[in-house]
């Protein structure tokens, strides 16, 4: 048998791995050798193989012998390529000490940092820096790390002596400690080390690197990793790897640094060199922002051959990696080091942008810069967005609900909004939740902020149909709309003080912030005549209005897949006529107050079929229960009563009796077409009439009715002969004999819809995934309630992903699948859609692929998303 | 080709048909054939197959030149054999036209009888019977429903003559005009006639004969029967037959007379003859309770020749049918005729006693005698019932929520039950609905009634759990709980009024009404032997206190199959502690909270285990969501808050903080252990510490575990290991090395378990399928708001049953297999039961043998019913 490989060694000397070998060097090891074997300078280390940590346990937690001989011979190496040595106290080596397994696990091992110190080493290292306080510093934080890390000393302990050691040196910063301040602090450290662990710090470097070696491989089997890899079905692991690594330090002098780059503009995607530095300093003070750093330009002057080696060290990252890479790097003493290489993050617009500048550098193919942007950062060059350089004071955070920004003067309530909206002022509308009561506000408002309900709710639903920015369930705020103001983490918001927010990040600003406009760049317009090419699924909007219809028609949608007919009840001519319509106790008043609303319908469904000339449009019959448009409050039940001149208590013993325990699972859908089969009639008569009306003035309109809620077969058998037979008595009325062919279909909602599918195909002529209902009763998640156990349940890692969000590839998917093969096996090439919200979701776009379905329909907004992410899915189905 | 038979004789000459053919002769066809065969002396007559009204649609609503022959050489049959004429004015035929197909089918053609009268032949029937009013009225009748049912003049015309005719001769019931006056409305009703089809009222008895023919064909294409068979998915039907059979009268003289009478006492099951007629009387005077008829002895005294013949008749049914039957009579001139005999309906006492009988009297086997006895007639055995011959006084009728029979003061709040019944009064719950705090005032009361809910509401779960009889859903009381009354129907009802409720009737009785106590027979002993005998599936009981264990194990239960743990926490002494841990805002006061129900809870399940002992209790973990425990108004609010001693604000906001959109899909059942571990804990010890307990004192306590609402796999393979480990921890604190298994296993009641089904029988070790809430979620109906569109549904043949009282055969259904055998797949012989109300109804227990569950469990009052149910699946399903 060939001995196993313990130790990988990277270095000049010789590198031993690369990125192929994740399982058995962790992510983080692969990485480490890769960017060693492609020439780039990295401080040189090796990486304890995953099979030693395996070992490790089997032996009963023990290293074994060999294992221990193999560190030295790779430190030796260390030694000899760094020159220094491992607890020299004249020229020190120290080391880093981190965990690394093939999958990144939360609560493994962190990092040990200046491994190698001690109270001779240290003197050596302050020699060696002439700056006795980084070097007392570094050693202080090797103790605190070591303790905590290695051998579980509770970081308050360490914590508590810090603070009492300023206070009796009377400084308030950690920084501000001078060297006798450090020396004591060290004193005190290791006196809780020896407290707790029952023996001194451990002076001889090879047992601080042994110990930290063990800790890391006991780490892996803590509960808390094993409870993790078990919910997260992880199995089949060694265990972990150990990676160590030679320090290197950017505050060695003025020859030394430390700074980030980007090989791309990582805002515009322009191809130059980007990035900032600081002289003399680690990699903490560039993040901190004390110190301003340098535009990486300067370095030009500063040391130019650094600089150059920098400009070739861009050039073999992208030559390798083919993609815009984030760099960290240090140079200690005139010597550059890269710390890590790593995709660099970018906007949507530079995303886009450099994807479709890789094509033309030939470096990629244009399958790969359609799989290079991440869908959703489309969103960002639709919509203002604030200006990144602007000055933001963040109030508290809530969901990022639909995207944009907007300004404005908090409103309490929808009429209120669209009182100061009709004066000129910009308003955001704030509320605890909204409802379809809120709609005109809502519109009138330049952004919607709500401090419950989650990415779903009605606000989120509405504000995402408009483009309208939304920040929903801001659980901080704290609102008094009878005092109309906000109070939130000790600040007091009035109708007076301007508010921003950021409905990309869920940020709620104090005052007013700039915005950029939206950019429709070539390079976009490029990358999304590429994706057409490419996907299957086609794209179709949700719109309920011609302005919608419109803007998702410049967008690329392909026809209407959800036109939701309640929102065209909520105007203030129409409200009264459809609250008359409920409160009437028989069909004849009930056909009357109808009759009012048929126009208004017509009139409607006109538009949407002359803005989508040549395109399927939609139509769902009403679905919400009838109580979301009465009035809940008894002022305004006085008032609706007083109009429509009936007894308060006709109106409230209505309210009452239309009360529901779960609306969700109440009388709605095509149960109200069942019940009041008048409603159905008038709205199918709009439809057809519109629908004869367009025809005549040559506009192609090309209705579909759509009944939702379908739960039985026998239920849409009942409801598609009412309809054909309505739309054979509208074209005799109107004597019309031309071509209109109104598919009739159903919705598939519900689950024993899809458990049923094949019966129900008998009668439909498509089927439309109402996916969040579907989700709701599948999973059993009300998603207006979900927010007090699902963040605990993505937490615990029990599930993913908010399933409102992204499709359940559980039991939804499974329904999903099973009522597109029902159906299908009734009816060969049945038309199948989704117009839920996660329409436009690129991950569950590559579910909807993958089940074959025929076009998915999003919010206007999302319709170059859901173009893109079909295409990415086509890609990743082939 | 054979020539096809068009006609079918039944009578002394010839019976060519048969009970098997109902296809070709219809239902009721094929049963007069059957009677007449078998010797009984059935008024003669023939049947015009269906295929002849196949024939009639494709000839173009024709009749056939053969058909139209063959009628009347089948009418001079009918005219040899009972020596009258068709249209003679001296002895005339009259005879009845009635449609029947092969289903029974509502929105056909209804009966014509008298058919043969005219203006000549009536003078005749008055002649022969000497009563010229009855053969006036015999005419007036037939152009009344010859018109209606024939041609199709709408009724309320006739109705507006007679009401016009009786105020010209000055009375009131229609019984009361003479002679003259039905001369003239005979004229009116020829007027009215020949007004509506311009045609006389036709005087040739044959035309009258194929007229009604034609219509009787024509009503099998009437939209109305056609929608019925499509939407019931009837296919294959030829069309209707149409009998014709002589008429007979018991109204001809004093030696004439008509009644009815049963082969056993329908009320006891003894074997007696039982039953009553009218001398010289039509059928509708027996049933009008005008006159008051004599026992069917005294007809020894009158004719006592008849008397014999109908004993004969007795026990040729009986031989025949083996089985008790229900016979309709009429004695013409002195000669019995039999006009009907079917199935006898009988109560549930005299149903077991008679299948048991008749077992004894070899005519049935064991098999036949259980499939004989309808398995909810059983209740009425378990149960007091109303004396049957109380008067009752009807105040309005609810739903039968919960069978047996109570009288009481009404009491409208939970604590007026209380007090009262304290008192030693007899009270009944009166309420819109109830909730789990109003379970004190449901248990002292005698009864529950509510104007809202229907048979699984709250009150009706609770009160078949208790066997205490409920009536829900009477939406025609309406309750003034502050002034304490009832108005219904123009009466009001005080608390000083007695009510009564019969819970297997869902009538609402003024007064108090006697009542019979329960009979458990030595039949009924004998019955549930041979039940026990033969059924596979095991029943068990849903059971929340010792007591309902008792009652429950005495009726058969073989384990406890549910325990809702939520019931234990409402007693006086334990909400405050839960209230406690509810409002607590961190893990330790509700830890501190739950300290003090732990002692109340292990004693509850210490009851349990041993009043069940040997036998399994599987105890389900809390499930309702926390918002049930807390108070809903403000004034119990600010008790709370006085008496737990924090700011009412406090108790306000989290009630606001838990109040949910749609609870049914919230935060309950397995979330609350997700996000409360504490909760989960507390429980798991009071039923580990409680069955050590047990143990020691040699009492066999077998629990189970029964976690509720997963939906993901990855939920319960968290919450089992947090189970294991406490029952690990306590086994070790109270050093029990004794033996304890105790399963841990799930419910299935989410759609995305049932479909996920094989991913989580990899954490269970049994299924328990909550068909409640799988019922809601997988078609979509809150039960508490089904009241609204669900009778509908009924009506309109979209759904054969409340989904919640009988399992939905469509999704529902393909969901529990999907499950089982998901389960099943990964661990071949998983344990499955299942907890919701299905389990005591008998079509469900049906579709539960065929699923190959292994036991059932009901509320305790049930399991008599269950058993005998499940004997008689599993002898359909062989």
């Amino acid at each position: 048998m060939k001995k196993q490989k313990l130790i990988y060694y990277f270095g000049s000397q010789a590198t031993e791995g690369n990125r192929d070998m994740r399982e058995l060097l962790g992510g983080k090891g692969a990485n480490l050798a890769e960017m060693t074997s492609i020439g780039l300078p990295v401080p040189p280390g090796f990486t304890i193989t995953t099979a030693c940590c395996a070992d490790y346990h089997a032996a009963g937690k023990k290293l074994t012998k060999s294992l221990i001989e193999d560190v030295h011979r790779n430190m030796q190496r260390l030694e000899k390529e760094s020159g220094k040595m491992f607890g020299s106290s004249e020229n020190p080596l120290l080391v880093s000490v981190r965990s690394g397994a093939a999958v990144s696990m939360p609560g493994m091992m962190d990092t040990v940092l200046n491994l190698g110190l001690n109270d001779r080493t240290v003197r050596g290292l302050a020699r060696l820096t002439g700056n006795e306080r980084f070097a007392l510093d570094a050693y202080r934080r090797l103790i605190n790390m070591y303790g905590d890390v290695v051998m579980g000393i509770e970081h308050h302990h360490f914590e508590t002596a810090f603070d009492r050691i300023k206070k009796q040196y009377k400084v308030s910063r950690d920084t501000d400690l001078d060297t006798d301040g450090l020396g004591d602090l060290l004193e005190a450290y290791k006196a809780i080390y020896k407290k707790h662990t029952r023996k001194p710090f451990p002076q001889d470097p090879y047992k601080q690197l042994q110990l930290a070696i063990e800790a890391v491989f006991r780490s892996w089997n803590i509960p808390r990793a094993i409870a993790y890899r078990r919910i997260n079905a992880i199995q089949g692991l060694l265990g972990t790897a150990v990676n160590v690594q030679s320090m290197v330090f950017g505050n060695m002098g003025d020859d030394s640094g430390t700074g980030v780059a980007f090989t791309r503009d990582p805002a515009t995607g322009q191809n130059r060199f980007y990035g900032e530095f600081l002289i003399n300093a680690q990699g903490e003070d560039v993040v901190a922002g004390i110190r301003t750093p340098l535009p990486v330009m300067d370095m030009k002057k500063w040391q130019p051959a650094i600089y150059r080696q920098l400009l070739q060290v861009k050039h073999t990252l992208e030559t390798h990696y083919l993609d815009m890479q984030d760099i960290e790097f240090t140079i200690e003493r005139g010597r550059l080091f890269i710390l890590q290489t790593r995709t660099g993050k970018r906007t949507g617009q530079a995303a886009v942008k450099i994807a479709v500048d890789l094509v033309r550098e030939k470096k990629i193919s244009r399958a790969t810069a359609l799989l290079r942007v991440p869908a959703n950062d489309l969103n960002q060059l639709l919509l203002p967005s604030f200006d990144p350089a602007a000055k933001r004071t963040v109030l508290t955070t809530g969901l990022p609900a639909s995207p944009g920004a907007a300004s404005g003067y908090p409103v309490f309530t929808a009429d209120e909004a669209d009182a100061r909206a009709a004066d000129g002022e910009s308003v955001i509308l704030v509320r605890r939740d909204t409802s379809p009561e809120d709609i005109h506000g809502m519109h009138a408002a330049a952004g919607i902020l709500t401090s419950t309900g989650g990415s779903t709710s009605h606000a989120a639903v509405v504000a995402r149909g408009w483009g309208k920015c939304c920040v929903a369930g801001a659980s901080e705020l704290n609102i008094d709309d009878k005092r109309k103001r906000i109070r939130v983490n000790g600040v007091t918001i009035t109708g007076k003080d301007m508010l921003s927010i950021d409905g990309t990040s869920g940020e709620i600003l104090m005052g007013e912030v700039s915005k950029s406009p939206p950019v429709f760049t070539k390079e976009f317009k490029t990358l999304m005549k590429w994706a057409d090419g490419k996907r299957k699924l086609r794209v179709r909007t949700n719109a309920d209005t011609t302005e919608d219809a419109e803007v998702a028609r410049q967008f690329g949608a392909e026809g209407i897949g959800l036109c939701r007919t309640e929102h065209m009840f909520f105007g203030d001519d129409r409200i009264m006529a459809m609250r008359r319509m409920i409160l009437a106790d028989n069909p004849q008043d009930r056909r009357q107050a109808l009759k009012k609303l048929l126009p208004f319908q017509r009139r409607d469904f006109y538009g949407l079929f002359n803005a989508m000339k040549g395109l399927p449009v939609t139509i769902r019959l009403l679905d919400p229960p009838l109580h979301e448009f009465l009035p809940r409050d008894e002022k305004t039940m006085g008032e609706l009563a007083r109009i429509m001149k009936v007894p308060v208590t006709a109106v409230r013993n209505r309210v009452n009796q239309l009360h529901e325990s779960n609306p969700m699972m109440g009388h709605r859908g095509c149960r109200l077409s069942i019940t009041y089969p008048e409603i159905l009639e008038m709205q199918v008569r709009a439809i057809v009439e519109a629908a004869i009306d367009c025809r005549r003035k040559r506009i192609d309109a090309r209705p579909e009715i759509m009944i939702p809620l379908i739960g039985l077969a026998r239920e849409l058998a009942l409801l598609r002969e009412q309809v054909i037979a309505i739309i054979a008595d509208i074209r005799r009325e109107k004597r019309y004999r031309g071509k209109l062919d109104i598919p009739v279909g159903t919705m598939i909602e519900v689950p024993s819809a899809a458990l049923t599918a094949d019966q129900i195909a008998g009668h439909a002529d498509f089927f439309s995934f109402g996916t969040n209902d579907l989700t709701q009763m599948t999973m059993g998640y009300s998603r207006d309630d979900i927010g007090s156990f699902i963040p605990e349940y993505i937490n615990k890692g029990l599930l993913n992903n908010n399933p409102f969000q992204t499709i359940d590839g559980g039991g939804v998917a499974i329904l999903v699948e099973m009522a597109i093969t029902g159906g299908r096996s009734k009816k060969p090439g049945l038309k199948c859609g989704i117009c839920g919200e996660h329409g436009g979701d690129p991950e569950s776009i590559a579910f909807f692929q993958k089940a074959k379905l025929d076009y998915i329909s999003c919010s206007p907004f999302r319709v170059p998303v859901a173009r893109l992410a079909a295409a990415q899915a086509k890609l990743l189905d082939e």
